[in-house]
């Protein structure tokens, strides 16, 4: 993988001179429309040896092109903001927008490299992390983003001479910095590991070129003129989208019976009942967010369902049984300006709560899969492969800690019909229905399809669907309460196997 | 201040049975118009005494009202994020946006009681507070913010009849919290200086609704009826924004001498001079920002100046003296929808640097006080207004220890034609002419007049403005870097004063 930048790649002052003005020219125009455009964001990933150049590379970049439309982002020590959070969520929030280029100075790669050569992790949690990175570059692909990724590379014998050089320069020692003496150390590790990943996750999409560190002049051209082949190929791409399905849609059920068919929808309470639970619920749910163990945990609950098959009031009951410090209910609407401009998941990323909180999501980053792909907000191709990058995103967030249920409240043609009547004649419900309601309605039937495939794609071990049956308020109310301690107590349960099984292990 | 709130108001459980269902579905109406018009956030600060209600209060009014479109923000620990920046950032960044209710459950106001509560500040910090909590709210309701400010009071002989209570009651004994006990010792000095803050920051667009707390129902209806109240007449009111105009416009001068016409323009370096004094300048400037020193502070530069005065290539020849992870660049266009959604100043603190670190702004929050002046994007009264706001802010991140450097490059008409025309002959520098930069030549002494203004009013000795003869792009640039230069050897050296003299006061 690095034999070929190891021999030497050399390239002359004279060479170099004449060159780079047209090259500078040419990614400034491209780095100008790459901003009129506003298509697509480009993500640079600087990784590589010690001393091969990276910093060096990433100042010249800002130097010859604009670098307001430039993001240079670290990734050092973690804030304890971040800290609180699932691991990606760092890089998720420093994603450029659509028109900007991000460089990643220190990125996921740098994190599992660092990781698994200080033996911090052993070799399968590395391979779980360049899967989770491979999964992570394709769907920000999928999403436009050009991503360039950036292997800087010296030999042993040329890192132990620039070492040697550095070292009896005294005018020059001081730019030995730790890490090198480090990598001095660490350099067949770095290597091996180094190739493992790179073997691993170039793909056609966004492959890696490994860079000769030694010169300089060659170094800078080879970069400058990969980013400008590959800004102008993006740019001149009609559409950046890949159209390719990769997921099959869903064969039609034989016998048309689905999934929401096997609701009981008579399933009711009465008042009395309902109180009694209720309560007992609310009580279970606050003590159950107070539990210490929470600490370790984080809550997100997503609610979708059929409109008015009662999301908000089911919501306020949940909110009711806690102190209103301890969750925030996002309400998830058309995009705004700055989403757009970010991969879609992005809008959900921001609201992932910090340990010890609880999310209520009214609505969600199921939207691709149901309103999306009824209304045809997005091609086929998108909303197909939202399943798993949904699947993918669930699972990084209950890696980290947080507990994710979700609620499809469904009801009858019939209950909506009356629902939707009652919200026309009373006054302060008038605000609940709109024109856009009545057009769905006549949508039923895609939206039940949408949402049976829905359901058997992303109804995983990790987060269940849980479907509601809501003609009778009482009983859905009290039934997602019920499933959320339920699944709280799961949780608690199941870290606390884990923990007897680490210290056992020890 | 205090003597209505502890006359011991009863409201009997009739009544508020009787009151509560329409009061509740007026707030929601409120509520569902207030998210319709999107013209205004709502703020609501709760402060006052334990044990008085104000959490039961805030939980009451998530049940009441739709807990999706409310906000309950709690400031307690700051985070490390926000310990690195100065310290109204962690309330900006907590604003509800148009449309929204943002309930604020420790604010400002709580940090500056406990504060001279316990000694840490004396009288004279806390009355920089109050003004700066004054000046604040005025601001955001001057921007539409519909602000209210609830302090809930108990009596010093209720609050000891509560913790006794408690306390004799074995079941309830729980529930006096580590606060309640800590406030039985401070309530005399709790309520001296609440007397105190209340007084100087009750003002008619922001008022303080005194509670009474001893009684749940009287206290329940009461707010609920003030919320409901102020929110009605925000509504029905044509246009939220006040179009008093608080500054007069400064008279014209009369002999049209103005501070640009005092520069000589024909300022220059010749080529050797400048590549010597620039790599002097640059060399100075990357030493300053690694020096130890800076850990203290965080730099701001402001660039503004005529269009084709050559911003770009001096704010390239900036970052071009440091390693790219030590700035970023934030460019200042047209405001996004989420910026749309905020106080105009929203958009600038989002950006304000971390300590040690630097921001270029390339455009700034003086675009309100010129281009929106110019264009008449905004009103009269909102860029008079601009300056004091401008100046408040630059003030509060100068406390912080924010080096806030401004600059106003300024070029010749004839010199702008000369460049524009350039711009149009030259392929790779056609996206940095629009036909818009046409018509604002147009209004050339109108920018002229605003700019003149403009320094008059915001160059302070906290962060004066720079006038930079750019004619000669050599020139520029070097005064540029010398300027930074300058500003941060004398804030090294002013903390270092300070420091001594801190040293020998104790």
């Amino acid at each position: 993988m690095f034999e070929s930048a190891e021999i030497g790649h050399v390239v002359d002052k004279d060479t170099y001179d004449a060159e780079v003005p047209a090259l500078r020219e040419a990614l400034l125009e491209a780095q100008y429309e790459l901003h009129q455009q506003s298509r697509f964001p480009v993500i640079v990933l600087i990784n590589g040896i010690e001393g091969a150049g990276k910093g060096e590379t990433v100042k010249l970049l800002n130097e010859w092109m604009d670098p307001r439309l430039i993001e240079v982002r670290t990734f050092d020590q973690q804030t304890d903001e971040e800290l609180a959070r699932p691991p990606a969520w760092r890089y998720w929030r420093m994603l450029p927008a659509k028109g900007r280029m991000g460089i990643f100075f220190g990125n996921w790669y740098s994190q599992m490299l660092q990781g698994r050569v200080h033996g911090q992790i052993k070799d399968p949690r590395l391979d779980q992390a360049i899967n989770g990175a491979e999964r992570l570059e394709k769907m920000l692909c999928d999403e436009g983003a050009l991503i360039f990724k950036f292997w800087f590379h010296l030999s042993k014998k040329q890192m132990k001479a620039r070492l040697k050089g550095l070292k009896d320069d005294p005018l020059h020692s001081w730019r030995i910095s730790p890490l090198d003496w480090q990598q001095s150390q660490t350099y067949d590790k770095f290597v091996k590991y180094g190739e493992r990943v790179l073997r691993r996750t170039s793909r056609d999409y966004a492959p890696w070129h490994v860079i000769e560190g030694a010169d300089s002049y060659y170094r800078s051209l080879t970069v400058g003129r990969i980013l400008l082949d590959g800004m102008r190929q993006a740019l001149h791409r009609s559409r950046i989208k890949a159209e390719r399905v990769n997921v099959a849609p869903l064969p039609p059920l034989d016998d048309q019976v689905t999934l929401l068919d096997s609701l009981d929808m008579t399933l009711r309470l009465d008042k009395a009942d309902y109180e009694e639970q209720l309560i007992t619920e609310q009580a279970r749910f606050s003590g159950l967010l107070r539990d210490k163990r929470m600490r370790r945990h984080a809550l997100v609950a997503v609610f979708e369902g059929n409109d008015a098959a009662g999301k908000g009031g089911a919501i306020r009951r949940v909110a009711a049984a806690l102190d209103p410090r301890q969750y925030s209910i996002v309400p998830i609407a058309a995009p705004t300006e700055e989403e757009r401009a970010h991969p879609y998941m992005w809008r959900f990323w921001r609201h992932i709560p910090a340990r010890g909180k609880f999310t209520v999501f009214d609505r969600s980053w199921y939207g691709r899969v149901l309103v999306e792909r009824v209304e045809g907000f997005c091609s086929k191709a998108d909303w197909l492969r939202a399943y798993s990058e949904i699947n993918d995103f669930e699972e990084q967030i209950a890696d980290a800690g947080v507990v994710v249920v979700k609620f499809w409240l469904a009801i009858d043609k019939e209950t909506q019909l009356e629902r939707f009547q009652e919200r026309e004649e009373i006054p302060f419900k008038r605000f609940k229905i709109t024109e856009d309601d009545w057009r769905n309605r006549d949508k039923w039937d895609d939206y039940r399809a949408a949402v049976c495939d829905m359901v058997d794609r992303t109804s995983t071990e990790i987060s269940p669907w849980t479907l509601i049956e809501a003609n009778d308020k009482r009983w859905a109310r009290v039934k997602v309460l019920r499933t959320l301690n339920e699944a709280l107590e799961e949780a608690f349960e199941r870290s606390a196997k884990q923990a007897r099984k680490a210290k056992k292990g020890k």
